[in-house]
Formats: structure tokens, sequence, C-alpha cells
């Protein structure tokens, strides 16, 4: 039994991961301040003797005691990450600086949520750990993919000079329940469209692909990277690809009676054509691999929308 | 006349700046914490009315007033950077943070050190604005590339979301008086082994290139940048290019009677194989090209290194 500080646990990933380390019977705080997070994702576990909730942003110092730390605090979403810049780069720089300072005092071990988008646009396919990457560091998508870079420089910088015991997830594009209902990723996106049997909005050509990982699958991983002594960063998701106009055919197909058109439109500014993880090391160091179909996942994922949908109407 | 802030302005660069500043007849502020600046680079401006000397370091707030900064604080020799990689990262982050807090608290412009480095190994060649760049970010060099990337990506973000007037240089090897004699560049290094008859000590097989500008011309460069309404990145150095074992040579053979011998060694880690400047950016838009040519300018550097070495021995 661990105190286990999440940063980010009122989020889509930190909730499910916060169910777990619960149910796994460790004391849990978490650390949000619900600039995309909700109250509610969390909210059963309000009252329980291992459960501690501080409303507090990281990029102010924070003094409290751990054993190991989930640091998942950041927007995730484009249009949220994008809304405020200034503030996605100061959460990934300043928020990243005082985790690791924290972790550092303590001697806890800090797990780093990165990401794919460290990769961009990526000129190597699929992508391993050792690509170096692709990114325009002043382009509309830069506050996020040079906050996450520098994020994981800082964490080895530490871990070289102040012996801070660090992991790092490369975290691929992830789905499921508590998931936003607007928070404008394509799964939220083209389900809630064809529950509603509204245009499934394609963006450019829908030619660009994605691999998506189911959010149990992620969680896995994100455990079994933080037991494990492998220190270097490793991709977690599935390398299951589609294009997205697969994919709104797909999510079009498992609705139902979906009577929703699928439309192509102006395509994104920087948007990566192309993704998909080598998993090849999550394999090897943390016997690691998702176990949640497409299939499975999303028709749990769009019975999570349907709920949300007659909840808010 | 206006009141100029010039972070680093104790440093190599800084302090050519701020003499060209200086007699232009502006009020000068000097912010530098002298981590690898130096009083003496300045001390001739000391007790002049126009001048300000600051002892601050800029991972801390600073309240000033000023109408345009200068911001240069940062360590720029490998060695150097590579010392003390977190404080590297805070300096380019919390520092940059800091500074663009204060220009748009007091409508200032700002120009922004950046970096070749930006470009890493590039894959490009010469290197064009447009060129995203090829940079490990968790490697040994990180901690500075990654630094000016986000400091990039910061200065864009203050730009566009807060109307923060900026200028980004991504400045190219540099050299001339007032180097630091032990700062460990290829060129204080070889002209200090020439100077003393000791083996140049070339990294690697000396196959790969650099190109060198003299520091008057950057100055120069800066300051059109300043002046200009051209708010994109500009590469500011000079595109004459030399393998590094050439340039061992061309600066044996300045030093008049030279007895070192060249030798080649182990090779640095993620080192550039190659880089020059495409300064078609520069010349369309600040009219602005090199003048000193490197024969010249080694002169000067290899006169004053000369005079260092009489006046600590
Ligand atoms: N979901 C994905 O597909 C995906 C992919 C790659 C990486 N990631 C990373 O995983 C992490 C979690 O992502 P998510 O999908 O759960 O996103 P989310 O937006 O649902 O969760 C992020 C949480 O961080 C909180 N937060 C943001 N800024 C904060 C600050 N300054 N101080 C305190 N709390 C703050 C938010 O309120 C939210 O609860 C993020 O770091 C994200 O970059 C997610
Ligand atoms: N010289 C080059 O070849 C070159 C090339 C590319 C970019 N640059 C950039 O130009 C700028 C100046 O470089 P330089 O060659 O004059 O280096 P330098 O080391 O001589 O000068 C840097 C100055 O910044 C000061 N400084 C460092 N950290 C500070 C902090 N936290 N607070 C306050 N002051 C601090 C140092 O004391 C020093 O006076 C740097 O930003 C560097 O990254 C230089
Ligand atoms: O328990 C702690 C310890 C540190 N910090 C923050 O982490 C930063 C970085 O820590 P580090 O040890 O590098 O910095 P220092 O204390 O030397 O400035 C500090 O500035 C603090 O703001 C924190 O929030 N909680
Ligand atoms: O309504 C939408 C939302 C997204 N996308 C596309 O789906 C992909 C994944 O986008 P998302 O924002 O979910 O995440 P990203 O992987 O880009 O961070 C990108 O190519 C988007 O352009 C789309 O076609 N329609
Ligand atoms: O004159 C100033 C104004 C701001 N800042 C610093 O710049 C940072 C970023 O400024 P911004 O306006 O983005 O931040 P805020 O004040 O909203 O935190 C602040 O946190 C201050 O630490 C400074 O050093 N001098
Ligand atoms: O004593 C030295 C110092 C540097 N270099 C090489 O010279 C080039 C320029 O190095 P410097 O440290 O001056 O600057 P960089 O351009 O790498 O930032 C690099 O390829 C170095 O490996 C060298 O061969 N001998």
């Amino acid at each position: 039994r661990r105190r286990i500080l999440v940063t980010g646990g009122a989020g889509f990933v930190g909730s499910h991961l916060v169910d777990i380390l619960m149910m796994k019977g460790h004391e849990v705080i978490v650390v949000d301040n619900f600039f995309t997070g909700r109250k509610r994702n969390v909210e059963h576990w309000f009252g329980h003797r291992n459960f501690e909730m501080i409303h507090h942003d990281i990029v102010n110092p924070l003094y409290v005691e751990a054993d190991e730390i989930y640091h998942l605090a950041s927007p995730a979403s484009p249009p949220h990450y994008m809304q405020n810049p200034v503030k996605t780069i100061k959460t990934n720089t300043l928020g990243t600086i005082n985790m690791l300072g924290l972790a550092r005092r303590v001697g806890a071990r800090i797990l780093i949520a990165s990401t794919s988008e460290v990769y961009g646009d990526p000129l190597v396919h699929p992508q391993p750990e050792s690509y170096w990457g692709h990114v325009n560091p002043i382009g509309p998508r830069a506050c996020y993919d040079e906050g996450k870079r520098v994020a994981e420089t800082l964490a080895y910088s530490y871990a070289k000079q102040e012996k801070v015991d660090v992991r790092v997830a490369r975290i691929f594009n992830t789905y499921g329940p508590r998931m936003h209902v607007s928070d404008g990723r394509v799964v939220s996106n083209f389900i809630m469209q064809a529950l509603q049997n509204l245009t499934i909005t394609v963006y450019g050509n829908g030619k660009q692909t994605r691999s998506f990982c189911y959010v149990s699958d992620l969680v896995d991983g994100l455990l079994g990277l933080m037991a494990s002594s492998y220190t270097l960063p490793v991709n977690i998701g599935n390398p299951v690809e589609h294009t997205i106009e697969e994919f709104a055919m797909i999510i079009k197909n498992l609705v139902p009676g979906c009577r929703s058109t699928v439309a192509t439109g102006a395509a994104v500014e920087d948007d990566p054509q192309r993704r998909r993880p080598d998993i090849a090391v999550a394999e090897a160091h943390l016997h690691w691999k998702p176990k949640v179909s497409l299939q499975e996942g999303l028709q749990r994922t769009i019975d999570y929308f349907k709920e949300e949908l007659s909840r808010t109407t």
C-alpha cells in the first residue's frame, strides 16, 4: 500500500487510473484545477478514507508527501490546449518542474504522461521511441508538442542531475468512457454526431491515420511502466491503424439506424498525417500489449455517450 | 533614445551589443547572474549615467521599465549548458516566461536569442527558417535545444494571445573578442591551443561542418531585426561553411610559427554533422548580410586571445 499522487486525476485518463489504484487499496491524492477535468469523474470516491482531492493548479508549488507520482495534468485535446497556449506551456514547463521538484524532495518515483505528439507529423512509420520526431516549433500545436518534449527533457535532466527516478509514457490516442462530450477529439465528435444523426465531420480528406487505444489498456500500461525498472520513454498505444475516413464509417456502423452522412472539410493546420505506435519496447520490457478490440472499446464508449446524451436532454 | 534591457548583457554577445547601444546614446539596463558572463565585459560603462547593471537571476521575476528587451540570458557553450541541464532549461523556460511577462506588462518589444540548435542535426542543408529541425528530445544537448525551441513557442504564444511584440533571432555559431578562454567552444579551444603550441583537438573525424559569424556582424543583425517589422524567426549567421578539420588548419596557419599538430579524437554525442544558415530572409527583410571575412575576424580574435594569455601569465 503506497501513497500515490495523481496530477490531473479528475480528467479522462486520470480518473480511470484513480479507480484502479483505489481498488488496489492504495492511498490516492488527486491534484486538479478542473480546467478540463470534472469532480464528477472521481466523486464516487469522495468520503473514502484512502482518497483525497486537492483543488490546486500545478503551475504553483505543491507540498505533499507521496511514494509515487503519476503526472498527468495537462490539457490533451487540440481545441483545449490551443485555447490558451501560454497556459498549456506553463502547465507542461512550470508544472512539470514543480512535480519533479516534489519528487526530488520526497524521493518519489514519477511517471510523466508524454504523448505521441512528440513525434509530430512523423517521417518514420510506425514510430519507435528512438525516432526524434518532426515538430513545428512555432505552429499552432507547438504549445502542446514542444511543451511535452521539454517536459521529457526536464524529466531526464532531473534524473541525471538530481537522481530523480523517472518514467516516461508516450501515450497515443486513447478513448473510452468519461471523455468529454464536447472535448473536440475525433472519437467524441464522431460518436456524438452519429448518435444524433448529424453530419460526421472529417477534417481534410480523411486519409490521415490514427491508432486508438481503449482507456483500460492504457491504464494497464501506465501501471506496468511505473512498476518496471525500464527508465527510457515507452510508447503506450494500440497499433491497429485506420484512416479517419474509415473510422467515421466504423462508428456510423456501430450505431444502429444511424442516418449520419460523412462529409470532408477544411484540413487542420499541421495535422499529423500518420500515426501508429511501434510497441516493441512495451512488449519486451513491460510485457504489455492492448487487449480490448476497437469494436468492443467503441461499443462501450458509444454506450457511455448514449447515457450522457440522455442525462443532459 | 530608448530604455533598453539586455538580459545576459555581461556575456560575450550581450556585451558587444551593449557597447553599440551605449554608443548610440540609449539608456541600457544589463541583467545578468554572471553564470558565464563577467563584469569585466561591461566595466568600461560603470559610472556612465545611461548605464545600469542589475545582478539578478532571470528565473526569478524582474520588475523594471523598458521600451525594448534583448533577451540573451542563457549559457551558450555546450560544456556550460550541459554542466547544469536543469538550470539551462529553467533559464530558457521560467526565464523566458518572466521576460515575456515583463514585456507584456510594459508593452516593450522583445527579441529572443534563439539558436541554430533548434535545427539539431539537420537533414536539410543549408537550413532555412521553415525547416522544423531534427532534435533528440532526451539527448545530452536537449536541455539547450529543447529549451530554446520552447522559448520560441512561448514567444509566439505570447504574441498571439497577449499581443506581445516579439522578434526571434536564430543565431548561428558566432566568435570574436570576449569569448571565454575556457568556454570549450571550438574557436576559443583551437586558438588557445594554436597560441600555446598545444595539440589542436578535433572531436570526431573533423568532417562535420560549421559556419562562423563574426560578433560585430551578429550584433548588426540583431539591431536590424529589432528595428524591423518582420516578426517570424530569422537566421543570423555567416553562410561560409568549413569542416572542423579545415578550420583547425585555417587557425593554425593564422598563428605565425605555430607548431601545433592537429589530432582527431572521440566524437561528441549527437554532434550536428552539418550547419550553414540560409540567410535569404535576413537579406530580404533586414537587408543584412555579414561583412567581416573569416580571415579578418579570426585575426582580431587571435589578437584578443594573445592579450588574454599575456594578461594571465
Ligand atoms: N487522451 C489521450 O488520447 C492522450 C494522448 C496522449 C497524451 N495524453 C496525456 O495524458 C494526460 C491526461 O490526458 P486526458 O486525456 O485525461 O486529458 P484531460 O483533459 O481529460 O485530463 C487532464 C487533467 O489535467 C487537469 N489539469 C490541466 N491543467 C492543470 C493544471 N495546470 N493544474 C492542475 N490540473 C490541471 C485537467 O483539469 C484535467 O482533469 C495528459 O497529460 C495528456 O497530455 C492523453
Ligand atoms: N555565441 C554563439 O555562438 C551563439 C549561438 C547561438 C545562440 N546564442 C545565444 O546568444 C545568447 C548569448 O550567447 P553568448 O555567446 O553571449 O553566451 P554567454 O555565455 O557569453 O552569455 C550569456 C550570458 O547570460 C548570462 N546568464 C545565463 N543564465 C542566466 C540567468 N539565469 N539569469 C541571468 N543571466 C544569465 C550569463 O552570465 C552570460 O553573461 C544566448 O542566449 C545564446 O543561447 C549564441
Ligand atoms: O515539495 C516540493 C518541492 C519543490 N517544489 C517546486 O519544485 C521546483 C523545482 O524544484 P528544484 O528542487 O529543482 O528547485 P529549487 O527548490 O532548487 O528551486 C521548486 O522551485 C518548487 O517550486 C514543489 O512544488 N514541491
Ligand atoms: O471532428 C473531428 C475531429 C478530429 N478529426 C481528425 O481526427 C484526427 C484525430 O484528431 P484528435 O483531435 O482526436 O487528436 P490528435 O491525434 O490530432 O491529437 C485528426 O486528423 C483530426 O483532424 C476529424 O476529422 N474530425
Ligand atoms: O514585470 C513583470 C511582469 C511579469 N513578470 C513575470 O512574468 C511571468 C509571466 O507573466 P504573465 O503575465 O504571463 O503571468 P501572470 O502574471 O499572469 O502569472 C509572471 O508570472 C511574473 O513572474 C516579471 O518578471 N516582470
Ligand atoms: O575543441 C573542440 C571543440 C569543438 N569541436 C567541434 O567543433 C564543432 C563546434 O563545436 P562548438 O562547441 O563550438 O559549438 P556547437 O556548434 O557544437 O554548438 C563541433 O562539431 C565540436 O565537436 C572540436 O572539434 N574541438
